[in-house]
Order: structure tokens, then sequence, then C-alpha cells
């Protein structure tokens, strides 16, 4: 905020009690201006959500000689003119430049590449570039926004690829919903891409989408929100189950939401060894002798619940060891923690509201976690993706396979030391530099056979 | 080339002249290691191609005691990796930065481009970013290799839009040539981009794409080889008047090729005030009363050629004030110059190989131009396309029309100044700054009224 005031010394501490007093946290105060009858002040501060920031506006507007001269918004500030550029790695400054990286001297290498099209990743920016493909039906928590208003979080997917991983991503946002021209679209762009990163596409379209373009392309395709989900929780799990002393082939874990997020956890955890999975959605326990399912929830049933119980999400978490929400704020009761098994592990990732406060979760869980970067044990995706695609490309992969994400996790999980492990710490930073090169390292190793045991 | 040598100061000497007598430019000679018994040499030098520097390399060979180790090619190493990258030009150093440039902040700015969708060109990469499209069907002069290995020619074009009009580009090589299949993966893709560079689509596949698509898109389309290659000769031809005294309204012109370039060059010519066009290709001289042509050309016959002359080059030639010639190597007979009108005008700009050695053209008219860096009066592109694209994004234009093309032109040819024009000087240099900014201006001026004649 931009405020002219009387040139009242105590103005500056009374700005900042009024800013605290609704709410906001003051992060900068600085005197723009200062004349013989007002001063000139800008005030930066935090503040929850867009209406949080009217309400504080408001209050420092209802001071005594105070004008709000000017609000502007960081975060939209940072948005002006977009997130990515695309720069030159070459120098472009003298006709030798030009007739090397353009006309004529690279005819020479298009001439080379149509005759060795093996080349073209080496040669060409294919090698590390991948499209970050959304429809704009699933956006974040907003829904169906189209694929203008999805804009703004493929750019900034593109940018944390660049700079957790080095890749050259590029947003490609399209103006279709439907299954066939998403497929044809992706397929007929590919050629310049080492990759494909599906992102918030609404389910159950996310699943045949990546289904055909997985037969189709002859390169790597992610759905990001499937599969990174996945790894994050698997890797978070494994790290839990060393917390509270337990095997994941013997806890009983519920899924809540069986959507795109959790069908791919579920898959993943089958994979990882754990064998009692139960889901619960709108329709409540997902059980195969359930003929009202859809395709998509039959086929998660046909997976999980062998005893095929039935009933709502209370019955599912009693007695279970872990709770992983995918779903909704708010659904999982603070009682029913305590109906859990002893050592209970809750991971409630909806965003922006998680199925339950993790500070009332851990009342009764011995190890919690959340989508959300102002609690312990955040479970995010950046953790995933850019190593996953970074070993992807390294190893020239035309396909993920349902290893290299278990292997991708087993290398976010060990980059938590022994020492370093606790309730609180079950899952490294973000900003944890080791942590997408460990899980390059994990996708692009090649099938090694088995290690000996010691001693043999 | 990292050759081995013996250990003889004279050898340095010998290389050189071996170089130089096989044709080769030595442009740096390295000593990278001296022993006792053997000098490692690294020497640097330009060939005309890669068959030309074979036969260097086996005269280096030939040398006594010469071995030579290794062969690289500057050109080739400067495209390993890729000459393009995307780069964040926002900071991801701590949580505060992930949480403006990606969630939850992100959302924010997401959830107000839902609701004010006109916002997205100026918080998104959008409202700097071009798609440089192409189907690999007309590239350079190699004709159809196809998308893979058409990316080092568009990424060269991505590089060159930054370089000298900050604009994001990125390229994107379909895996189809079908007319329908491009326009609708233009039309898909099109959210993401504030315009569409179509790129060595071949005629007359182009020009239904293009026209399909500048009804369909809300965004600028623009073939550069039709239109760039316009406004780039429109340009030349400009100047080329000023310096031989003659009229555009005046002058006949003989365009040799109706394909995608010569169409494009033939209507911006008669916008632009010529009125007397013969179009010559491989029918002969175009003409309304020949039933036997395509569409295209039928076309393009009905806009020239009003006496419906018949014949060949040397007949459309004889007696002509301009040539200009996009279309195949050496069809122009050096002695049929001087067939032409007093002080003629010819441009010869196939590429690689002219058709007529500017040389031999000089002998008989009194300006030249070609395509190529190595003569005076280069007719290239990058005198249009960065600067055209630069002023229909800061314009918003929805659309291109005729009269910013000739803007453009009028704005590129005013870029030498009358004590610069000389005949070997009509086109100003690539690396002129002034002319993509005088050219975005000119295509994002408004349609003003007419200026009154001074005195008025």
């Amino acid at each position: 905020m931009r405020l002219h005031t009387p040139p009242d010394p105590q103005v500056i501490g009374t700005l900042a009690t009024t800013v605290a007093e609704a709410g906001g946290i003051v992060t900068a105060m600085d005197m723009a201006e200062s004349r013989h009858d007002r001063l000139v002040v800008d005030v930066t501060c935090s503040t929850g959500d867009a209406e949080h920031s009217n309400r504080v506006v408001e209050k420092v507007e209802a001071l005594d000689g105070v004008t709000v001269h000017k609000v502007s918004d960081r975060t939209f500030l940072l948005h002006i003119g977009g997130k990515i550029e695309v720069t030159s790695r070459v120098p472009l400054k003298t006709r030798d430049d030009l007739s090397m990286a353009y006309t004529p001297g690279v005819g020479r290498v298009s001439k080379a590449l149509a005759d060795h099209p093996e080349d073209v990743p080496r040669l060409t920016v294919k090698g590390s570039s991948v499209a970050v493909v959304t429809d704009g039906s699933a956006v974040l928590g907003l829904g169906n926004i189209g694929p203008g208003a999805a804009l703004p979080v493929m750019e900034g997917k593109a940018a944390l690829f660049k700079q957790f991983a080095d890749i050259n991503a590029w947003p490609i946002c399209l103006d279709t919903q439907d299954t066939d021209e998403i497929v044809r679209a992706v397929e007929l762009i590919a050629p310049g891409f080492g990759g494909i990163n599906l992102e918030d596409i609404a389910a159950p379209r996310c699943f045949e989408v990546e289904r055909r373009l997985r037969e189709s392309l002859d390169i790597p395709v992610f759905h990001d929100d499937q599969h990174g989900t996945a790894i994050v929780v698997l890797a978070a799990l494994t790290n839990a189950m060393r917390v509270v002393g337990k095997r994941l082939d013997e806890v009983r874990v519920v899924v809540s939401g069986g959507g795109a997020a959790g069908s791919a956890i579920v898959t993943l955890l089958l994979a990882g060894g754990v064998t009692d999975v139960l889901v619960w959605d709108r329709e409540g326990i997902l059980s195969a002798d359930d003929d009202s399912l859809s395709p998509a929830k039959a086929e998660l049933a046909a997976k999980t619940n062998r005893d095929r119980r039935r009933g709502d999400l209370h019955d599912a978490v009693t007695g279970a060891d872990v709770f992983i929400g995918v779903s909704a704020p708010n659904v999982l009761h603070k009682d029913w923690v305590a109906d859990m098994n002893d050592d209970a592990v809750v991971f409630a990732l909806a965003n922006p509201d998680p199925e339950i406060d993790p500070i009332d979760a851990s009342e009764h869980a011995a190890v919690v976690a959340s989508g959300r970067s102002d609690y312990p044990n955040q479970i995010n995706n950046v953790l995933a993706f850019p190593g996953v695609f970074r070993g992807l490309l390294d190893a020239r992969a035309s396909d993920i396979t349902l290893e290299m994400l278990l292997r991708a996790a087993a290398a976010i999980a060990g980059c938590v030391k022994d020492d370093e492990l606790n309730p609180s710490f079950i899952i490294p930073s973000v900003f944890n530099s080791e942590v997408p090169k460990a899980v390059a390292r994990a996708i692009a190793e090649r099938e090694q056979p088995p290690t000996p045991t010691p001693g043999d």
C-alpha cells in the first residue's frame, strides 16, 4: 500500500499496529517521501487472501488523516509480463554467428537429422524439453477455469522445471476439453518435445488421455497430479513407517478420494508392498460388489478392499493405520483419528484446505503431513516431477514404468537420513538440491541384478 | 581438426599452406600440447560444405607424419543440446518465492484471469510469445524433411525472435502434413500464444492453413516465407527505385516463381503501387487465358499480366525494369539481363543458389540483390519478422492487415538514409537495431489521418 499520512512521527507505529490487529504481517515499511505537510509511506504486508487484504486496507484507511493512495499485490506484480522467457543459448552478434545458428549453417544440421532422426534429441532442444499440457479443466482447487486462466500455473510449473532440474518446459494450454482432440493435439506437437507432463486435467478424462498417449507416443507421458503425487506420498509413507516402526505390508491404509490422485496413489502403494487398502469416496467405501460404481471407481474397488467392506469414512478409518486424503476439506473428524490404530499416520492433502486441520490431527496421530507449507511435512510434487523428467530425458526413455516410480519414491525417502528422521520431518525440503539428483539417478538407472546379500 | 604432428617448428606453416591450397580458410590454430615426440594442434577453418570439409581433411592427412585425431564441426558443436532454453523471469529461491510464483499465490492470479480473460496477455507470457509452427514440408532448400529435422531451423528462428525483438518464441513442429490437422492443432494450442508464425509449410497448403487460421483465431497469423519475404522485397525495391530514379507505378516487374513467396510478393507489390507485373513459373508466363493453371496460379494470373502475354522467362524479362527471383538456381541467363530496360534491377533470391550469380547480374543491371550474406544487398527476412511481431504484440493486434505490411516495408526502406543509399546499399544491415524498432512502431501505429501537405 502507498499511503499519504500526516507528518506525525508516531504514524509508523500506528500503521504497524493497525495492520497487525487486522491480521496482516508487515514485511517492509518504507518512507517514500517526507514533506512538511505529509509523509508518503509504502507498507508491504502479507495477508491470507484477497478478501483479507481488503479488510487490512479498510482498517488502515479508517485511521485519522491516512489516505490509501494505491494498493498493489506483490503476487500480481510478479506475474506482469509472464514468469518465463525463451532465451538463446548461442551468440547471435555477428554474421558468422547467424550463419551457424540459422541459415545457411543450420541447413547442414537439418539435413543430417533428416538422415539420422535418432540424433534429434542430441542436436536440438527436444533432448531437454517437456510440454506442460493442460486443458484447464481441473486447475488447483479452482476447477474448470479454462486454458487461458490456467496459463500462470503452467508457467510456474515450467519455471520450477528449470530451477530444479534444468529442463526447458513450455506450457501448452489447449482450447478443448474433448478427449480425442486433446490426445490428437499432443500427438501432433510431440516431435519437438522429449516428454509430456499432463497437468490439471479432470478425471476420468485424464486416465484415457494418458493411456492413449502412452500407447501412441515414443516419448514418456506423465500426469503429475497422479504420479507425481503418488511418488511423494509413497516416499512420505515409507518414512512415516520408519518413524512408527511398522511395515508397509502389515498396515491398513485408507485413501479418501478415488479421483486422479487417489487412484494413482493406490496403484503405487500396491506396487510398493501395501496389501490392505480401502478407498472412500462420495459413494462410501468402494467395494467390488457395488454395481452402481463408475468404470474408473469399479476398477479401483476391484484392486482394493479384499473383504468387501461397506460404510462411511468413520467405518473406514476405525482401526486403520494410515489415512491419506486427496479429497475435500474437513471430511475427517478429529474424534475419528482417535479410533484409528495406535501410532496412526494422517496425510491430509486436499488443497488449499485439508481433510483435517493438521494441528487437530496431531492430537491423536503419531505422524501428520499436509500439502501446506506452513505446517511440518509438506507433501509437494516439486520433490518428484523435476527429477523424474531429468532422469527420463537423461536416459532418453520412451516410457515410464511403475518400477521407475517406485525407485523415485525410494530415492526421495532416502534423502531423509536416519538422524534427521522424526515425526515432523519425514520428507526432505523442496530446496534440498540432492532430491532431484537422487530421483533422476533412480529413474535413469537400468534394471540392476539383485544386490548380493552381505556374506554371500 | 585435432592433429598429431611431428615436433617440427615448420609444421604450423605447412598446415596453414595445405588448408589454404585445399580452399579452406584458417580461422584459428592452437597448440594444445607440445611434447618432445609430437605436437597436438587444433586447426579451425571454414569450408564450403561437408564435402569440401572432407577434401581439406584428406589433404591434411596426406601430410607426412600428420595424423588427424578428430574432426569436429563448429556448427554441429553449436547445436548440441539445442539453441534455446526456457528460463524463469522470477526468483525461486525461497518458500515465499514459490508461494507467489506457484501455489498457493498463483491461484489468485488464475482466478482473476478466469473472471477477466482480457488480462491474460498482461499477466502471462502470452503477451510476448509466438509459436513458430511448421509441418517440416518445405524447409529451407531441403524440401520435405519432416518435423524433427526441421526443429533446428525453428529453434534458430526462436533465438532470432529473442535477439532482435525480445519475443519469447517456441518451436511447434507438427507430426502431420494434413491441412485440416495443421489448422486444428494450431487452433488448439493458440490460448498460450500471442501470435502464430507459420514457417516452411509447402504451397499451396500454406495458403489454406493461413487463411483458415486468420478466420478462426483472435491472434495474428503470419506466414514468414510469404509476408516476411514480401515486406523485405518491397523495402529493397523501394530503395532500388530511389537509386535508379524510377517510380513503382511506372516500372514493369517480372516475378520468377509463383509459389508461396512469389504470390505474397505480387500481392504486396500491387498494394504498394506497382501496376505492371508478370509472373513466370514452370508453366511459362502466367496468363489469365491459360485454362491449365492450378487454382493458386490462376488467381495469380488474374491479378497480373494485364496484356495476357505468353512466353518464356527471356520473353518476360525483355524490356522489364525489375526481375525478382524466388524460384530456382540459374534460370536467368546473363545475356537476358542485357535485354532488360536501362537501369535494370535484379533480385536473385533463390537459396542457397540464386537465379543468377550476383556478379554476372551486375554486368548489365544497375542494382543487384540476393539472399546471400557474402554479396551486397542481402534480402533477409530477419529485417522484418521480429519487428512485425513486436509491433503486433505491443498493439495486442488480433489480425495483420495489408496496410501493416506496407508500413513495415516503408519503415525498413526508411532506415537507409539518403547519404547511405547507393547501388550496393539499398537495404539496412540485419544488425541495425533501429530496424526492428522502426518496423514495430510502423506495425503498431493506429491508422493516422493523412498528413497535411506542407503549406496547407
